[in-house]
C-alpha cells in the first residue's frame, strides 16, 4: 500500500465503566477508578500507542435518570481532556458540548483553550441535547423542539467560527523595541446579530493551532443530516447493517459534494462494539456472560428514551409489542429511533432480545467474534463505501479496549488499512484535513 | 513557633506575561511562551517546590481593549488549571470565574471537574465581572448595574452550592453483585427557583473531594464586602498602605463574625508585588527599569477603567488633576477607585507617577527592597492584622517569581511564618479550612 492510499480513522470512545450498559457489573471492569484522572490518561496513552486519531467523551447536562442501576454519572469532556493532553502527545482530543445549553463566548474559549493546551488536538462533537430534562437546570419550561435546536445550532457553530477567526494568524508581533503587542488591525469584532445571538467579539484568546477545533456531528435525523453535510469535518454515526451505513454514507457525501465541499473532508465513523475472543465461541461467551448482567428494569428505561413508550410490566419472553410504537411522537432521540425499528423489522425479537440488543452500546454496532473476524467486518465496511473509519466503543475498560488494540489494530496495520504511526501532530493531521484560513485573514487579502 | 501556630498563607497569581504593564518588554521576561501550556506547568511545579498555597488566575470573557500594547489576552483559567493540575500533586487551583456572564449548571460542573482532577484542590474566585463591555458578548445591551450583579452572584452561589452538594458523599455504593450503583435517595435534585434562575438539579457529577471547591471573593466594595463576609473563605484584596489594610480586615472579620461565622475561615490575602534586589539600590533600579518601559497610551487606557476620566493629552508632568474625577459617576472597578484616590490624596503625584504608581500591579501593593525589606513588610502586616497572607504578584515571569521563592520564601520559613512542606494535600487543607458536609446528608440525619 502506498503512503497515500486511503486509511482507516479510529476514534476510542470512551463511556466511564464502559459502554455495555452493564459493564460496570463485570468482574475485569475497573469501575473504582471512574473518578481518577489517572484511569484516563493511561487508557489515552494505550490509544497513542495503538496510534488512533483519537478519543471521545460523549456529553449532557443532566444527569441520567436511572443512575442507581449504572455508572451513569458525567464527566466534563473539556476540562477532563484538558488534563488528558498533557499526559499525551499525539492522539485527538474530541469533547462533546451542547449548542442548546451554552452561550458561544464561552464554549468558543473553552474549545480554544483546549486547542492550544493540546497543541492543535482538539475537536468539538456539536450536539443540540437529546435530553429533554436537561431544559429544568437551565431555567426553560420546556426542552426546546427539534427544528429550534438545529435552528440554534446553525446559529452557534456560525457565532464561534466567527470568534475563533477573530484573531488573524500573524496578529500578535511582540515587538519589545517599539512596544507593540499585538497589530489590532488583525483582531476583528465579529458583530454577529442573529435569530439567537448578538456577539460583538473578538475572541479574547489568540487563533489556535488548528485554527479553529475539528467540527463532528452525530445526529441521524435529516436535519441532523443536513447539518453534517454542511459543517462536520467527521460523523459519528450508528448503524446495524452494511446496507444502512452505506445508505448514509451515500446520502452525506453527495449532499456535502452538492454544497461545494471535498467528500474527503468529511469522515464518516460509525460506532463499533466489539466483543473479542480468541475463538467465536469464546467470543460469544463473553457476549453472554454480559447479557447475564444486564437489569431489565434499566434496559427498559433506556428503551423508553429511546422509542417514547414504557414498556415496563410486559412480558420480556413475548415478541416484542411492534404496535405499541408511536410513529408520529416526537421521539427524543430520532437517529435512535430509526435503528431500533429496523432491529425489530429484520430479527422480529422478543422484548428481552430487543433489549440484549441494545445494552451493548445504545444501538451501536455490536459485533462478536475473533480479531480476524473483527478486522475482515472493518475491511469490508471500510472498503464498501459504509465507512471512512470507527468510532470504537469497548464494552467495558480497560480490558476490552486492551484486547482491541493489541489483537485488532496489529491486523489492520499489517494489511496497510491503519498507520504504524503518526505523521503528523495535529487531530486535522491525522484526518486529513486542511487547516482553515480566517475569514477575516481571506477577506483582507481579497481587499488588498 | 509551635506546628498550629497561624502561618502565612501564599498564592502566586500568574498574569500572562507578568503583573508589570510593560513587564512583557522587559528583557528577562519569557513572553515566547504565553500560549504554551508548559511554561505554566513549569511555573506552578515552581510554585510547589516552595510549599506555596495556590495558583491563581484572574478572567473576563471580554477582549481587553488595549491589546496593542500589552498581552492582554486571557486564557480560560479552568482548563488551564485542569492541565495544570495533572503535573503538580499539592498546590491549590484557583481559578476566576464570573456568575454574570455564564450558567451556574455548566459552570458547577466546570468546577467540580476541576476538583476531581485535581484530588480536592480547585478553588473559584467569585466575581461579577467589571468589564461592561462583557455584556455585548452575550447578546445584552449594557452591562448590568452593580446591585443586579451582586444579587445575581448571591443567589448564582446559592444554586452552585446546592449543586455541589446535591449527592451525598456516600451516594455511590457500586455493588456488583445486587446490581445496585448508587443510592439515588442520596442524590437529590435541588429544585431551586428564585429570580434569576431555576434549576432543578441534581450535578452529574458525584461529590468532589473537597465536597465545594474554596469559594474565592476580590470585590471591595460595600456590596463587595458584605458577600465576602457571608460566603468567602479566602479575599483576594488591593491596598496600598497598611492602615486601609488594616480597617479592610478588621470589618471583614466583624462581619463574618456577626454572621455566626469563625473568622479565622475568612483568608484574607492582599495582593503584593516586590521587586526585589540583593541591595536596595539594585532593588530600585529593577524597578526603575520597569517604568522605563511604561508606554502612556497604555497606562492612561488601564486609568481610564479605573477611573472613568479620560486623560489623554494631559501633561504628563503636571499635579495629577484631581478636580476631574467625578465622584458621582458609576465607576467600573470600585474597589481600585478608592485605592487610587488615597495615592493622589497622600502623595500628590503628578499624572506620569501616578501612572507609574499603578503600572505595577494595577493598584496592589508594590513593594520595593531587599529579601529581608520584603519579609520584614510581610511579617509586619500579617502581625498586626493586616492580612493573613499575600497574593505574590511577580513583576514579569518567571525570574520575578523565581526570585521571590529563592529568597524571600526562605526567610519566612526561618522565621517560622510559613510552611516547610504540606501537611495535607487539599486547598482547603492548606488554608486550614473545613469540608464542608452536603446540606442534604445534614438534613437526612436532622430528620433520622
Amino acid at each position: 500500500m502506498s503512503a497515500s492510499a486511503r486509511r482507516l480513522s479510529l476514534n476510542l470512545f470512551i463511556y466511564p465503566g464502559g459502554h455495555h450498559e452493564a459493564a460496570w457489573r463485570y468482574a475485569a471492569s475497573d469501575v473504582d477508578h471512574l473518578l481518577d484522572i489517572d484511569f484516563y490518561q493511561k487508557l489515552a496513552r494505550r490509544a497513542e500507542q495503538a496510534k488512533l486519531d483519537g478519543i471521545f467523551f460523549a456529553d449532557g447536562p443532566v444527569l441520567a435518570d436511572n443512575i442507581r442501576f449504572a455508572a451513569r454519572f458525567r464527566l466534563e469532556p473539556i476540562t477532563w481532556l484538558a488534563a488528558i493532553a498533557t499526559a499525551t502527545s499525539r492522539i485527538g482530543l474530541i469533547a462533546t458540548a451542547s449548542t442548546t445549553y451554552g452561550e458561544p463566548y464561552n464554549l468558543a474559549r473553552l474549545f480554544a483553550s483546549l486547542d492550544h493546551i493540546s497543541k492543535g488536538r482538539a475537536g468539538w462533537n456539536i450536539v443540540t441535547t437529546s435530553a429533554g430534562l436537561a431544559a429544568q437546570n437551565f431555567g426553560l419550561s420546556e426542552h426546546p423542539s427539534h427544528a429550534d435546536r438545529y435552528g440554534r445550532a446553525q446559529e452557534f457553530v456560525d457565532v464561534v467560527t466567527k470568534l475563533w477567526d477573530s484573531w488573524e494568524d500573524d496578529a500578535i508581533l511582540l515587538d519589545k523595541k517599539t512596544g507593540i503587542y499585538a497589530d489590532d488591525t488583525k483582531i476583528h469584532p465579529i458583530d454577529h446579530i442573529g435569530r439567537h445571538f448578538r456577539v460583538k467579539g473578538p475572541l479574547n484568546t489568540p487563533r489556535t493551532p488548528q485554527g479553529r477545533p475539528v467540527y463532528v456531528q452525530a445526529g441521524a435525523s435529516d436535519d441532523g443530516r443536513s447539518f453534517a453535510a454542511r459543517y462536520a469535518e467527521a460523523i459519528f454515526t450508528a448503524h446495524q447493517t452494511l446496507a444502512n451505513a452505506r445508505e448514509f454514507y451515500a446520502d452525506i457525501k453527495r449532499q456535502a459534494k452538492a454544497l461545494g465541499r471535498h467528500p474527503d473532508h468529511i469522515k464518516i465513523l460509525p460506532g463499533i462494539s466489539p466483543f473479542i475472543g480468541s475463538t467465536e465461541a469464546e467470543a460469544q461467551k463473553l457476549h453472554d456472560d454480559f447479557n447475564e448482567l444486564v437489569q431489565p428494569e434499566y434496559s427498559l428505561h433506556q428503551l423508553k428514551r429511546m422509542l417514547g413508550i414504557d414498556l415496563a410490566g410486559h412480558d420480556l419472553d413475548a415478541p416484542f409489542p411492534s404496535h405499541l410504537i408511536n410513529f408520529d411522537g416526537a421521539q427524543a432521540v430520532a437517529s435512535r429511533f430509526k435503528v431500533v425499528l429496523d432491529i425489530v423489522d429484520r430479527e422480529k425479537p422478543t422484548l428481552r432480545q430487543l433489549l440484549h440488543r441494545l445494552a451493548g452500546a445504545r444501538g451501536h454496532w455490536v459485533t462478536v467474534g475473533t480479531p480476524e473476524q473483527i478486522a475482515d467486518r472493518m475491511e469490508t465496511w471500510f472498503q464498501s463505501g459504509a465507512a471512512d473509519g470507527f468510532n470504537v466503543m469497548p464494552p467495558y475498560l480497560p480490558g476490552g479496549f486492551d484486547t482491541f488494540a493489541e489483537q485488532v489494530v496489529p491486523i489492520l496495520q499489517k494489511r496497510g488499512l491503519f498507520r504504524l504511526d503518526y505523521e503528523g501532530t495535529t487531530l486535522r493531521d491525522h484526518y486529513g484535513l486542511p487547516r482553515p484560513e480566517s475569514v477575516y485573514g481571506q477577506q483582507a487579502r481579497a481587499t488588498a
